[in-house]
């Protein structure tokens, strides 16, 4: 007998058949003699559908009152999939957070799970009920609802694991696994069979949308296993876990690409002490998110060249609030507003030489031209143009064994 | 200044643009240094909806759960409501039932309201906030969800005037008032000013679906006046309250009437003690409601005709099951599935002499059969065909001086 938490994602729970699906799923678990704790998001569009209702009322609206009503969709998702394992036979009961409870802190929109109260719900377990609590939400001390943030019902999911002491935690969602890239662009993608915490959340700030990055993050600081897999397909799906348990025959794990990226330069910028803060601080208060910065030092060592990525639908703001920042002074302003991010991710390169090399050589051969660098531990991204995305992808995934 | 309840039901709260429209409503009344508690019913179709989502999982879906499913329809009203008093500039929120609580007993779907604690909505409305309650909904001592039937909003501004002590509980909805009859169909119709509880009773179980009947009960027993006003005009609505309140210049209030209504009559039953239990009980098993009842003594005084009336969706599992009852004995079933029910209804009746006459007199000089008679202390209900029913209401409402 294991205790298991089986999260189910909103296109998993996006109708009543696939609620009816996943409940077969959950009962099928059970029968197996497990204690199952299953987690439910909101139906597929539902959170979007109950934001633009409040977005009718007000752009500002009320993050308290956004809270409630956000919080109604799981609980419709909760309440549809206890009857649905009821009316299969299996003993089964919804809790909502207040019910549980299940304590959260933080403000509105965006709290953190401190706490859940695991009694009520371990004894329901022992006499073989499967409880179903909706994702996302929680209380505060003070009695309020809160929400922990989009896709937070994986944090919801994983902080039952550790806080039940769970032996998995299983993300069922509507793709077999994490992929070595974009298997809907990129025919010769692979599933990966295991893959590092670390990896996983460089694959999700590269845009994989197979798992919420605060819930990896939880996962990887109390060591907990997550696997990811299909509702749709009986494939195995993908293990996330610690490195250690990871037996690395490749250097690279994945090739994971952005689109819709911006790059400015900004060129001969007077170098002085906190002229980095010149820049950036104006754009941060006007919601610009940065995201790759290099810095190098022009031939005549007093200036400097910045050069930063951004999302394009920021690039317009961006140059704006740049041109009329009365902090900084520089020579010129380069952009481009058509490249896109191209990053190879692995654990394995840690200990691999050469990867940087052969990863700018494979480029070269293909005549694509690289305009910015960045390189962390496990990862080395590139900005291209992006007209040269998928012959990027294609051939990185090719020389590093991925095909 | 007055504490008031505002509740808005389904049709006032149907769409973005009416909610905010309701919530202007709410800022005037708290404009006037009025404290104000709202209401708010689902918006209108959304608990249809709900319904619809757990019958396509199964029609015997689980009880806890339904609840579970459809108090969310009320608490996105709420949020919604609060949500657009802030944005209004007024100081709102919304308490769900299980954070004031509002405690019910009985059974899922059909539960009572039995107390609400009232101390922390008292501070706040000191404070001068609104406070946004969800109709339709309580939580059990046990801490479950309940709801308390259908319509069951009005139910909650009547229990929150009650053990709030609110100077008034207004009812906004989608009609002006109470009508002498239905104003779509006889357009001579009028608004009635003041309407007792026991005649609005008599009204709404006669199909006038103004107020939900339980609700103007629980205000009659506690005596509470009721004013019932559009929610899209500003003209004056009805009040509902004691007899004693009203000045009768009128024997009749209103005529009401019923359609789709069948007639059964058993002839010739064998009379003994328990024969109208052993026909009704099996009736009752089969979830078929009995509205009218009338027995007559046969003239060999050893039989007696039973005649009884039911909604024609129920006509044919009506027959079946008096036909397959081994317990009963008759000579003939006579039955009529195209009749409906013509009632007249004033309090002033109690203590004039015949209106019975009158009425049946009227009926006569227009060619109207009647099938069937029943009366009550404020009322008189006749069985006609069914043809007949527009050509008797508007007689009625003539010669009773409400045109």
């Amino acid at each position: 007998m294991k205790k298991k938490v089986l999260k189910f994602g909103g296109t998993s729970v996006g109708s009543i058949e696939r609620i009816m699906h996943a409940a077969e799923i959950v009962k099928k678990e059970h029968s197996l003699g497990n204690q199952i704790i299953v987690v439910v998001s909101a139906m597929s569009g539902k959170t979007n559908e109950l934001i633009s209702l409040s977005d009718s009322i007000s752009k500002k609206f009320n993050k308290r009152e956004l809270d409630v009503l956000l919080s109604s969709g799981e609980q419709v998702t909760s309440s549809l999939m206890a009857g649905a394992l009821t009316s299969a036979g299996v003993k089964s009961k919804s809790w909502m957070s207040w019910q549980i409870p299940i304590f959260t802190s933080g403000e509105h929109a965006n709290a953190r799970i401190e706490n859940i109260n695991v009694k009520n719900i371990n004894a329901y377990l022992s006499e073989g009920g499967v409880a179903v609590i909706p994702g996302f939400q929680g209380v505060s001390k003070s009695g309020d609802i809160n929400t922990i943030g989009r896709g937070g019902s994986d944090a919801t999911a994983v902080a039952i694991a550790k806080i039940f002491n769970t032996d998995s935690c299983e993300i069922y969602t509507d793709v077999d696994g994490v992929y070595s890239t974009d298997p809907n662009k990129i025919p010769v993608a692979k599933k990966i069979d295991k893959i590092s915490y670390e990896e996983m959340l460089e694959l999700s700030s590269l845009g994989a949308k197979v798992m919420q990055s605060s819930a990896v993050q939880t996962a990887m600081i109390h060591d907990i296993p997550i696997q990811v897999r299909s509702t749709f397909t009986a494939r195995q799906g993908t293990e996330i876990s610690n490195q250690g348990n990871i037996d690395y025959t490749k250097i690279v794990t994945g090739v994971a690409y952005s689109k819709d990226d911006a790059k400015i330069t900004l060129i001969g910028v007077l170098d002085k002490p906190g002229i980095a803060a010149d820049i950036f601080e104006p754009l941060g208060k006007n919601q610009i998110n940065i995201d790759m910065v290099i810095q190098t030092i022009s031939p005549d060592g007093k200036t400097t060249d910045i050069t930063f990525t951004i999302k394009r639908n920021d690039f317009k703001k961006t140059l704006d609030t740049l041109n009329s920042n009365k902090k900084i002074k520089f020579k010129n302003l380069n952009h481009n507003d058509k490249v896109s991010k191209i990053s190879v991710v692995g654990a394995g390169m840690v200990t691999t030489p050469g990867v940087t090399f052969k990863m700018f050589r494979a480029l070269a051969d293909e005549n694509i031209n690289i305009l910015a660098i960045s390189t962390s531990e496990i990862k080395i991204s590139v900005i291209i143009n992006e007209n040269d995305t998928l012959k990027a992808v294609k051939k990185l995934h090719t020389i590093f064994d991925l095909d």
